[in-house]
């Protein structure tokens, strides 16, 4: 391909400075092209990165038993309504209705299709364990689109169901399906991509992880412990709390008239936000009725543990109605009588002089003590959020770190959610009817791809690993006036292309300055300059994209030693 | 692949045997199954022909320069109404609100977005010509969904735009593209295609062809020319009547009263339908005008001609508003006075005593001559369909046939409808600013895959070519118990798989018959057969599904033997 016939721009600069460095780097190279908010088409340095990304995928699915299917875009509702998800998934889903006003969805997920296309064909457990999967285009309508392939609303995603007829079954296929993971994420060249334990959310089912490019751009936070290895996203992730060497104290009632925050009523006490019993106020999203959380008022309450807790969808309450006996700034647990439902978090278990609202304008108190005070059974629940430094669930050092990532893959534990609801059963060896249970195991191409850019760069451009660059070597001719120069550099290419290796030339009359700028932008892993300087010394400049290499080879041997190099490259993502 | 393992079912009978032969036998094979009206979920065997065909297209496109780009099934409103096409084009674009309330579509065709894509990345004349094509997703809202792949609403496509600085570098490329079309169709075993001349529709331009494959059960008609080989869609193809030794007769009026039809009105008078003027009631869709078009009595209206020559979407006139002047049956040239554009077809020129009725209800004229009584100036135009045996408008010889055709692909010059509305523009050598015109090309791929079946078939199933088959080899083991046939079978499968042959292995313990039926279900291209009977007499049974071949290999000799007749067979599609 010559870049002189290649559609597409290379900017210097972009106009929103603000966006992430892939993002700024892929609008920078001629990527890709916003058509509307997270809607973009692909350039074709993009489309060849998407399909070698594909094929990796496709042979590691194949590797793993899966069976190429083909689901729909564009479903009926009423595959989603057997489900329940036609209600249950809010407006993130398509709705629209056909020319012959059947009410149709956008496929943002495929577990209905995949029942759907399995029911009635695998009757009998002899057929089981299969796994099929699709490489398709999916719709789902982000409200907040952002990092230009990293968060869009339409993308290219890798999606796999497997069925199974034992728990036991599917544990196995799902430590394949890990696996085939991590060598999806090593062989494109994904350096730093952990598994984390995961929240299943609309999805449903019990064990689900996530794997997670670390970044500091990530949109997930991941709770790490640097001791035992143990791994998961935030909002699952497990808080423990001590509360060693509490000292009993009278229940006293002390006016803080301008004091609403913890850290004006600290200040006030001189107390440590850590003695204070923090209140949190939510509401259900269907019914509008109150939820107070409770926790150390050095902690932060974790939404999706709370809303797992209550198994209720909640949101943070929009101010509080004065009716409710809510007193906002003064909320606490000594005589509160409220129309709420109240959840205390363990990590206020055995503080004994605790600083609490009064539920009165004006006032708190110090010295509760819940067990002593609170008059009513209580039951500790876990809806903090883990911290830095915090004591990690599992071996119990003081070892959590706190990270965060991209989430470049998701596989679930699904369990009979789907094939219940939807019907699909299959004859098991003592003759019952019994419901498949699943697994499903999600990538999403371009997600990846831009992850992968975030991570491999410099400020120059992307510098794409070997595996999935969309050229594996550039020609740089640096005088295509020069007839000696343009005939050296044209066989270079012929050659190269010859034994297999997949071109970039530049040919264009431009200054090298600005010929090595788009070069940084292609990030093409292997570059190789042709110029009237190194015709003369018989020689062809080749350094790599990463920097770690720069050398000359002979004219004569470089298409030779290009395409070996070449070779090693790739041979490590493959390793 | 194990057939044991593959998910999907073989029918013995489908519920609907009105059904056309590939759709029945693609349903009976595990192929396919609906979602919806015109909505398929595709199993294995159908993804896997499917991406070779894509592979095979591919290849093509590159090899004409194409760069594989990807544009979005989700696009903004307001992209086709800077085209025009938004309000131009009916319910079949499936339009909705997306959570911002933007109004948006599902593209069913990219052109709009081919030149958003290359809108300000073009800007010199020396960019020019290029060419973007994408293999993506597509929805069309169909009426008539039909044919199983033939005619559906969700489809896989390969959509092709070129761009060009004059036309005559566009139709240098159109040439390309159209000799890339022929290899494609010969690549992936379409025999019986040809390319015929075409009616752009709503693609607009002007010059354009279709790729037909010649099939009984084709919507399309087409008009070939045995002698010259002048090939046309018969909503396009020209028609030329003869109408020699016709006498002048006084014009009379005669008394019809009961005759409404032509073949009533003939009876009764002693006349043949050929000399008869026709009418036919049309309505435009905007206004409801009427619109009585006027063909010789043997002859049919062809409502595309028509519509082109008005420029006006039109219907058939859905009965007649009494107060327009139009008396149903009686429709005549003497005397019209009708609300209503009259259109008179060439068929009628040169008949000298024409019966035509008299408006006015039970009654006709004959021996009415245009030229000397309709009193007005006539515009003769061409608006009749072609008959078979009819004259050729490029040779003049009495040698049209009419045939059907499934529509496989089309090519289409463009022009620069689409770069002029959307305000797409390049500097050109002499410094002025000027809109590229353009071309495009598509091809669907689900469409192809049937199209094929419906080729390439016997009553038992598909004969797929070896160049987009499923797999290339069934291996058949009729005796899965014996270890001798076992490990015979096991092997031939392991050394076909190490020498690169695409194997389907069916070792079920199933009846031979219904190991059979499944086999030429799959119509794998290559079979080969291991039984107690060929293990004893050391030989594999080999044949190909289309009976062309029936052989046996020495055992050890098999693989072998097996490897290279495949790539004989491939080979013949490279040819």
């Amino acid at each position: 391909m010559k870049v002189r016939n290649l559609l597409g721009e290379r900017l210097k600069h972009v106009s929103d400075e603000s966006q992430i460095e892939s993002q700024i780097l892929m609008t920078k190279g001629g990527y890709m092209k916003p058509v509307a908010s997270g809607i973009y088409s692909l350039f074709m340095p993009t489309q060849r990165i998407s399909k070698k990304v594909q094929a990796i995928i496709r042979e590691e699915m194949d590797s793993i038993d899966g069976q190429e299917v083909l689901f729909p875009v564009v479903m009926p509702a009423s595959l989603w309504q057997t489900s329940g998800r036609y209600t249950s998934i809010g407006s993130e889903m398509v709705r629209f209705t056909d020319r012959g006003d059947n009410k149709m969805v956008l496929g943002m997920t495929h577990e209905e299709a995949a029942v759907h296309l399995a029911n009635n064909v695998a009757k009998s457990y002899t057929q089981y364990p299969f796994m099929i999967y699709q490489l398709q285009t999916k719709f789902r309508d982000e409200p907040r689109a952002r990092g230009g392939l990293i968060r869009v609303r339409e993308f290219t995603m890798k999606d796999a169901y497997s069925f199974h007829t034992s728990q036991e079954d599917l544990e196995k296929y799902y430590e394949r399906a890990y696996k085939a993971y991590e060598r999806i994420f090593r062989r494109v060249g994904a350096k730093n991509v952990i598994a984390v334990k995961s929240d299943s959310g609309m999805m449903g089912g019990k064990i689900s992880h996530e794997f997670m490019l670390l970044s500091d751009i990530g949109e997930d936070t991941l709770v790490i412990c640097d001791k035992c290895g143990y791994r998961a996203n935030m909002e699952v992730a497990e808080n423990i709390t001590e509360n060693a060497g509490s000292e009993s104290a009278p229940l006293t009632k002390v006016a803080t008239p301008e004091q609403k925050t913890i850290e004006e009523v600290c200040a006030l006490l001189g107390r440590k936000s850590s003695g204070v019993a923090k209140a949190v106020v939510y509401q259900e999203n269907d019914t509008d009725k109150y939820v107070i959380a409770f926790v150390r008022g050095d902690l932060e309450v974790n939404e999706t543990k709370l809303r797992n807790y209550l198994k209720k969808e909640i949101h943070p309450a929009v101010g509080v109605d004065p009716e409710s006996g809510i007193k906002a700034g003064f909320i606490g647990l000594y005589n509160l009588n409220a129309d709420a439902t109240v959840v205390i978090d363990r990590s206020l278990k055995g503080i004994k002089d605790l600083v609490t609202g009064a539920n009165e304008e004006g006032y708190h108190y110090t010295g509760f003590d819940i067990e002593r005070d609170y008059g009513k059974t209580v039951e500790y629940v876990d809806v903090a959020k883990a911290t830095e430094g915090g004591i990690c669930p599992v071996c119990g050092a003081h070892a959590l770190t706190i990270k965060r990532g991209i989430e470049v893959g998701n596989i679930f534990q699904l369990g009979d959610k789907y094939t219940k609801s939807m019907g699909m059963t299959y004859l098991d060896a003592d003759n019952t009817e019994k419901n498949p249970i699943m697994g499903c195991y999600g990538i999403g191409v371009g997600r990846l791809i831009a992850s992968v850019c975030q991570e491999s760069r410099d400020e120059y451009g992307p510098i794409w690993p070997m595996s999935i660059a969309p050229w594996q070597v550039e020609v740089c001719n640096l005088r295509v006036t020069d007839e000696k120069v343009k005939a050296e550099a044209d066989k270079l290419v012929e050659d190269l292309e010859k034994s297999g290796v997949e071109v970039l030339y530049d040919d264009r009359e431009v200054r090298p300055g600005f010929m090595f700028a788009d070069a940084d932008l292609f990030g093409v892993p292997v570059r190789a300059v042709v110029s009237q300087k190194t015709v003369e010394r018989g020689v062809v400049e080749v350094s790599t994209r990463d920097k770690t290499l720069k050398t000359e080879f002979v004219s004569g041997e470089a298409a030779e030693k290009i395409s070996a190099l070449v070779k090693e490259m790739l041979a490590a993502y493959n390793a």
